[in-house]
């Protein structure tokens, strides 16, 4: 497997180049891919003989549940998935707004996960102003792929409908016709016939009339068997399919599981695999791992026959299995160099963007749903800052943007009980040091951090700690880097054989006195440190230009112009001010009772807190905010005597 | 003398800050004066204390009388005048496009020497239409500052015109009334009354008149005591003239022009001068020695006023005695920090241009009047490299490229017979060293240098000399720079407490047998090298990107975003390709008779040679190229073994 095999859908590669117009500084277009099609990516992947594979999900249930499916994204789409999948159900109002939605949740995966995605539909008892008002809407939110399906027939005495959309064929060629060339479309297979074809040569020719239609690959049903697979794709090509197919693979994952999907799809299990899994079907343990090997073996044949380019996993919203499948086949991309150091959006509007403010560094999807109404990315950056219409804190329940763990784990972190800003202190320091608090559990996020600290962030954990300890209150930060190499595990990020650079940076909450300490301190750091202070009614204390952003994240690569991709922006920090200070009441004060001790502890700290960023201009150097840090204390001390 | 005292005219400003709109990256807004008009920057230094000078030029006669000039303005733009003024010659057709009028040598200082400049106009005698095509032309060509005079009237029975420009109050309105605000304007005083008022009062009503119409600033004639000057201003403001009155001194710089200044005039040179004078007049430098001195006296008491904000002097296109009294003084800026690595254009429509190609380094006059014409510099940059529309080469004769040496200086250094190719890599190599070549002159110019090494590429001198002496002929360089403070008197650039960084780049001529050496070993290279090869018929052989520019120099700020202005940009390489070999004809075979063996030679060498650019990605290291260079003279002897 090449560097470049394991790239496309995180959008890195190495080797590939741009095909822009412009040559402008701020388009370094890291990622030629970024602005291709799914059948581009395919088409070139064949043609170097790198495998690829992809997953299928299908939309949760629950609320909670698509928050865990969005983490299962991030972390999935961390291995190079080329692209995911999201099935369409129709008995679910899949083309809703709702959050469980197949139409949302596809959405999500492409806007805040950057992953390539396809999104299902299916056409049978569908109007065709209905099946365009899907396309459009998924147009809309920037899906560029659909498979095209059928779909199942409500009840048993279903006819077909003149005009109407009886078959696969007719969504396909609807798109065509509606859409042009604007979707890639992928269509089903069916290695051993489709259960409703009259025959299996019949059920292949429908499937060439697909093709013909306009679909530009093939997914297939699963099956069990590598020969199986293998006899169908000859006998496509022997009629004149000529575009990838790409064999559907299930890991078996648990007894019931393999029951209920042969009983759906009328699929056969061989002899040979019941005769495995019988005697083990109450060990789900014992079944899983034979799943895995038997999962392992067949995409072993189907990759050496040199029929197979790519590998498509039906997960089940389950990622164990399929994982470890995928890393036996050596095709999990373990450790993917990141493009830039944030995840790239996969919406096509979003190509071209490659700045982004430092302050949502833990929040990214925040960020992106804060300006997914922004048209212009010029150079990939905001239009104009000045002007940039964030979205408003008022729709900023949004499930994704929740937080992942409930209620009750949230207070067993944070204190069901606080008695005084200490404990505030004391959250956050055992979040930093990772340690368990009174009451035994682990602090494993905060309101700003969703996540445990980054490994980089773990690069300054002592320092942290000690100020943490003393309030004041981190909640963003990065050490300098004076040209590590970009391939450097920790801090790396972009195109091999580059040199990655920052400015250390501090972001908290403290205290006005803390303020008023540091301020003057501050003049003694002249001009080396920058700093913006402000406190939630809006107050603005900062020694930097008003409207000039200070880059503090920058890379320098082979052949390419400077990138800059992170920057310390005096105007969107106005409006990260509003979230940071926001979520102080919305995820913490909200969890105690109206008018309860602990409540007005977090709602004292919102409203008399300042929010602080300090940039040391100076990167070659040692970081001197500790040093500032120190200073401000000791001033306090004089104050204070 | 603060910093920023020194920064006007020469574009940097290192406590400025800008008021743009944008905070895109490629828009760092180094210096926010050139947003600026004048009347702000005076009002600026007026406010802060710090005093300027500027300096006053009149029309070359002779073209190369130009080029000499435009010189001049290079170097005494590098002591940091607020502004230049161009006088009005009425008899030299001032309005036209030939090199030498009043017009185009104002355009020049602003266009390509990159100076805030004011051009005189005088409107006696002319019709409205004359002049307001006169502005038009004076604006299109970014010129935004008129010096309004009336002129000297024609023959002696001059009447006065009803509707006509009789004074230069008249034209004050005039521009007022035709370009509203857009141009800055200027209007002379008189401290001794003008000759031809009928009293001092009377004239100073006629002042206060001029200003009233709308002009900004004041620059009297010139006087020989402080107290003249120091009066009229008193007696300006008394009568409410608020404007700044800048004084014009004359440092006398010998007997004659002394005189002849006088009678033009009609002013009295007090007795206590001529006393001195006289009795030195046949002794030049004596009276030159007195007029600095004198100069420098006068300037002090008028400095020490307060009532003074900048001097103006009138330089009779001379520069010795001017410069020796602006260094007494202090205000000269011996070495004014830049604020990009090239001279900014003054022209407002370039404000914004951040970024160049590497290629025009030592012919920026070249490059600018190459891509005067692009009305788009979005982020201070080509709007599309890929269309980047360069000015022909048959334009190519525009005097301010020419070569500054004559024919017999040029064959001087260059040989007046060559003998073989070795003689032209004599000539390269002894440019290099600065040693005389056989004949006993040092060649101090090449057709793709016009100045002598830069002090940076000094640095590079022992391998240059090297390589040079066996036919890499080198015409372009830079070494790898690993973070130097932005105040380094060599490579620095830029604001205060900033780094500078460089990628090695090499740019020679050399023969197609060391071409083919030369591939075989960049392979090893790979990808840490980066070249462009290409031969006049524009074979072109490369490793990099079709359209992604190179970074070469870059610069780190505080509280700013990366700044980048120097790029390999592939697409314009092809443009200064055709450049870099037409001069070998222009400027070296057409010294030599048609079909002479030395024409034969340079032109053999224009026909078989490539030009070959190497840039060394891996800034941190050492450069490489030296050893690339190496090799290939390696594999050179293998092949020819």
């Amino acid at each position: 497997i090449g560097g470049s095999s394991k790239s496309d859908s995180s959008g890195v590669s190495n080797s590939g180049e741009s095909s822009k117009e412009s040559s402008r500084c701020s388009t370094p277009v890291l990622d030629a891919d970024r602005t291709d099609r799914l059948r581009d990516k395919m088409k070139r992947r064949i043609e170097s003989g790198d495998h690829w594979f992809s997953l299928e999900f299908f939309p949760p249930r629950t609320a909670s549940g698509a928050v865990n499916l969005i983490s299962r994204f991030d972390r999935m789409g961390s291995g190079g998935p080329l692209f995911i999948d999201v099935t369409w159900h129709p008995a679910g109002d899949p083309g809703s707004d709702k959050e469980t939605s197949s139409m949302m949740i596809a959405s999500t995966a492409v806007n805040y996960c950057g992953l390539e995605s396809v999104l299902h539909l299916t056409c049978c008892n569908q109007t065709k102003e209905k099946i365009t008002a899907h396309l459009n809407k998924a147009k809309r939110l920037g899906l560029k792929n659909i498979m095209a399906l059928r779909g199942d027939p409500i009840g048993e005495d279903w006819v077909e409908e003149d005009g109407g959309f009886n078959y696969a064929t007719d969504l396909v060629k609807h798109i065509r016709c509606e859409f042009d060339d604007y979707f890639d479309i992928c269509v089903a297979g069916y290695p051993t016939g489709h259960p409703e074809a009259e025959s299996y040569d019949n059920d292949l020719r429908h499937l060439k009339e697909k093709v013909d239609a306009g679909a530009h690959f093939i997914v297939t049903q699963l099956f069990f068997r590598a020969e199986t697979f293998l006899r169908f794709v000859k006998n496509c090509r022997a009629i004149g399919i000529t575009c990838p197919i790409l064999p559907g693979i299930f890991p078996i994952q648990g007894y019931h599981s393999l029951r209920q999907l042969v009983k759906l799809s009328k699929l056969e299990v061989p002899e040979e695999i019941m005769q495995v899994i019988e005697p083990i079907k109450d060990n789900d343990a014992a079944i899983r791992s034979y799943g895995i090997q038997q999962a392992v073996e067949m995409c072993k044949v189907l990759l050496a026959s040199g029929e197979v380019p790519g590998l498509h996993f039906y997960t089940l919203n389950r990622e164990v299995a399929t994982i470890e499948v995928l890393r036996q086949l050596g095709l999990w991309a373990e450790d993917p160099r990141r493009p830039l150091p944030w995840a790239v959006s996969a919406h096509p509007k979003r190509k071209v963007e490659d700045v982004r403010p430092i302050f949502w560094a833990s929040r990214p999807k925040s960020y992106i749903y804060r300006t997914q109404d922004w048209d212009d990315f010029p150079n990939g950056r905001w239009g104009n800052s000045s002007s940039p219409a964030f979205g408003e804190l008022t729709d900023y329940y949004l499930f994704y943007l929740k937080s992942k763990s409930p209620k009750e784990a949230l207070l067993q972190m944070w204190g069901e009980e606080l008695m005084n800003e200490g404990s505030v202190y004391e959250v956050f320091t055992n979040y930093i040091t990772g340690q368990t608090n009174p009451s035994g559990h682990k602090v494993m996020c905060l309101p700003w951090n969703d996540d445990p600290l980054a490994p980089e962030t773990n690069l300054l954990k002592d320092e942290l700690e000690k100020v943490n300890r003393r309030g004041i209150l981190t909640i963003n930060s990065q050490p300098n880097i004076n040209g590590k190499p970009s391939s450097d595990p920790i801090v790396g990020w972009g195109p091999a054989g580059g040199y990655v650079f920052q400015k250390a940076y501090l972001e908290f909450f403290t205290s006005s006195e803390n303020v008023t300490a540091l301020l003057q301190v501050l003049k003694k750091y002249e001009p080396r440190v920058n700093y913006h202070i402000v406190n939630v009614q809006g107050k603005n204390i900062t020694n930097a230009h008003e409207m000039q952003p200070n880059a503090v994240t920058w890379g320098i690569f082979p052949g390419r112009e400077i990138i800059q991709p992170t920057v310390v922006d005096p105007v969107s920090f106005m409006y990260w001010k509003d979230e940071a200070f926001a979520l102080w009441i919305e995820q913490w004060a909200k969890l105690y009772e109206d008018e309860s001790p602990s409540r007005m502890i977090i709602q004292y700290i919102h409203d008399n807190y300042f929010l602080v960023n300090l940039v040391d201009n100076d990167f070659p150097l040692d970081s001197c905010l500790w040093q500032v840090i120190e200073d401000m204390f000791a001033t306090d001390q004089i104050t204070v005597t």
